[in-house]
């Protein structure tokens, strides 16, 4: 690694002053400023240290830079299709419903259901994160996904470069009890933007009652773990805002909250307070709905007069799909005609290919099995742990029928460098084995049928897995929270 | 209770409202914020939520004010009687250390040892902490006690207060979702305040080399529970002030510390870095001292040119003996010679009788079989839960030796009123039974042999416990923290 120009070195652990000097301190820190999460099976009155690296991983200023300064075009990208333009939103989620009938198809289906109702609410909030691996041979980005819906770990990638951060500047990393890295650990201010985004939309609400303030409804999953990353937003809402907020699940919905029948507005019960905004942090992933009576929410919560983030639309913008479509500039140029915006969205993307009966999709099915190697298969769906990798999509691909392929799109590979330095802790385990780490970038952006009223980047997150691993996924524990240390 | 005028209403809360909202809440807060402690038998990667309680506990205005008021007065008195004036301080341990040989005497006489080979450094930082209870009849503040070694909860004082006002301000309390104290629930500056008073030692103490920092020792023991009460303290020296700081065990000082024979500085082994201050949160009580080198260590960081908070002069003047004995105006007016300062400290004494020859000391004999209701036997030994109540001091005075009856004084009982209002948690376990509260003010001072150098009030802390138990002690399972409401 030391052959990378600027490379940081790194501090050499003793396996005894990990676990005696280093551990206690990441520990204590972590719980004394909530980088947490619940165990399986938790009591709510305890938690533990969520799981997160040692180091800071190193990442190139550029490579960085780069991602940071292309989310407001991504942001302008995802609002422009989600606003239907050209109806070619509509039309593309129409196709993907019929290859996705249990999912993306119910979630087109109250759409549809929500539009013909009428959509009292013309306000959208968009809170995105672009995800990248970065090229091993040319230390570029590249996209992995884009997400529309659900974005987590906002509050806890703040906390993770704090960390990282004290633990540099307190000399617990160096044998001398100076800063070890003199490079810069930057702190992600996605807890704090992601809380702004919130307050761009109920400020841009207009109350039933002028006097009386607008809430945020969380809507959560029952027993969630990743409690403590959501909760820093709801608390950055009040303290720095002003800004109330509740939590609800998807089965709560008709229980706990009203909407007006004639005005669409939509009232906590047990407070009488309106809400203002409805932020997903469910509703992602097919077990979020359990019964009917959960997509009926789903649609209460559509028609209300209350802002989404997101709305269905704007999540239905997410699915990889389009993200596909979108590597074809004709397609791009039509929702960012701006032609350096093009350029530099263009030059994150690989090439994706559908599996269906176009053009592309014909060379598509001819790679997956020519050239597996090459290629990860994903599902349309969000949420992750669904992927299929190399060798193993011919095989799969031979396990499902033809008429399904189109559910899923074959995606070059990104060849990321591993870090063989850091070293990820989990529970009081600890591992230093080589780990891949996927750069997300945050963004908000509030916008009508025809006018952006705010587009703002929102911090970053860096995540890391196993690199043995082709699974990500944080909370579902085979992944962790990082943050980076630049050269 | 709402005779009482202005005394703060409180929200009526059903069961299900408790377990189903508010506790969810409480506990996501308390995590995410580190109001936290270790359980018993823990992992070193798991916490759980500080018993705390759901509301602010009422306290009136002008006796909370008071208490504040003359903390600065309790710190010089207390820096004046450390500076051994006219040899009082010495005079007086040493008659107490023949009561106490097990630990008064074994501190004495390391006191001595230390005094005997030199004492190398002059300043000395008192971290002292003034506890009173409210006497009913007139809302007078009444001290219970004036601790002059490892006084706790800065920490999680502050984060308690934090929680109640989120709770308040975000709708909880309330049914309409709106505040539902109106009357002001101040937060403690504690958690700042104390690391401001640390801080000030270390710019007053001149390094070996100027051109680098000393560093802060905190004391502590082996498997403390209430780490996350001082890690705050210790973040803050880093984040605010840019002081580092390590965790030594009295058991570690000889493995993990080197005195410099001829200058007698003190070194971090690990690190070389000089230690700067000794911040003891252990040393206070006999469990903390196992074996001999223990006691010796304790003699090496007093002869270091280290400052201590609190050395051993300051550390023995925090017995009851010496509160006693300061309930004598006579005595008192030597250390304060200011005649409205000593007053102010004089309201807050009840009175306090010896167990000895004197002339005080009979009466306090007579007493505690005469009138015993009236009264609490309280040993000189810091630490608590040792205290023998009413009824139960005849018995147990007539079961130890008379010639031991100096090592305890017997104190007036101080009669505060109950809060039946608030509600207890514990783990998941929630208590609405009357509660005692006991208000701890702060103070921080750094002084010489000669000069005062810095004096300051340093926050406060409300602990409240059962009222039907009469054992105190947060950590050790009898109490909680607590915050207060102003009325």
């Amino acid at each position: 690694m030391s052959s990378l120009k600027g490379y940081p070195k790194f501090p050499d652990v003793t396996k005894e002053k990990l676990e005696r000097e280093l551990l206690p301190e990441v520990f204590q820190w972590a719980i004394s400023n909530g980088l947490t999460i619940y165990p399986p099976d938790f009591k709510i009155s305890e938690a533990q240290v969520a799981p997160i690296t040692l180091f800071p991983t190193p990442l190139p200023r550029k490579a960085f830079e780069d991602a940071i300064d292309v989310q407001k075009s991504f942001n302008s990208l995802y609002a422009k299709i989600s606003q239907n333009h050209n109806g070619w939103l509509e039309e593309e989620s129409e196709k993907l419903a019929k290859s996705d009938p249990e999912f993306t198809g119910k979630l087109w289906e109250i759409y549809k259901r929500a539009k013909e109702h009428g959509i009292s609410q013309d306000l959208a909030l968009g809170v995105f994160r672009s995800d990248y691996l970065i090229n091993d041979n040319d230390n570029q980005i590249k996209q992995v996904e884009f997400n529309t819906v659900s974005v987590s770990f906002a509050g806890l990638s703040t906390k993770v470069g704090q960390l990282h951060q004290y633990l540099n500047d307190s000399g617990r990393y160096s044998a001398d009890g100076e800063s070890f890295f003199n490079e810069e650990i930057p702190v992600s201010p996605s807890a704090e933007l992601l809380a702004e985004g919130l307050t761009k939309a109920i400020q841009h609400f207009k109350p039933a009652a002028s006097d009386k303030k607008p809430i945020v409804a969380f809507i959560v999953q029952e027993g969630e773990r990743n409690v403590f990353d959501q909760s820093v937003l709801a608390f950055n809402l009040l303290s720095k805002h002003g800004i109330q907020s509740c939590r609800l699940t998807m089965q709560e919905i008709h229980l706990k909250t009203t909407l007006d029948k004639s005005t669409k507005r939509l009232y906590l019960n047990s407070t009488g307070k309106e809400i203002g905004l409805v932020y997903f942090r469910s509703g992602y992933a097919p077990n979020d709905f359990v019964t009917q009576q959960d997509w009926e929410n789903r649609f209460t919560l559509e028609i209300s007069y209350a802002i989404k983030a997101p709305n269905l639309l704007t999540q239905l913008s997410g699915t990889k799909k389009i993200q596909q479509l979108l590597t074809n500039k004709n397609i791009l140029t039509k929702f960012l005609p701006d032609a350096n915006s093009a350029d530099a969205l263009l030059q994150t993307f690989v090439r994706i290919y559908p599996l269906d009966s176009s053009e592309l999709g014909e060379m598509g099915k001819k790679l997956a099995f020519t050239n597996p190697e090459n290629f990860v298969l994903k599902p349309q769906r969000e949420g992750g742990g669904n992927n299929i990798y190399k060798e193993d999509i011919p095989t799969f691909l031979k396990s499902i029928d033809e008429k399904d392929w189109p559910a899923y799109i074959l995606m070059e590979l990104i060849n990321p460098r591993p870090t063989e330095e850091n070293i990820v802790i989990r529970g009081e385990q600890t591992f230093q084995v080589p780990i891949l780490s996927e750069l997300g970038v945050f963004g908000t952006i509030l916008f009508d049928n025809k006018t952006v009223h705010s587009n703002d980047y929102a911090g970053w997150l860096l995540r890391s897995k196993f690199s043995a691993s082709n699974k990500g996924g944080v909370a579902a524990g085979f992944g962790c929270v990082d943050s980076v240390v630049l050269y």
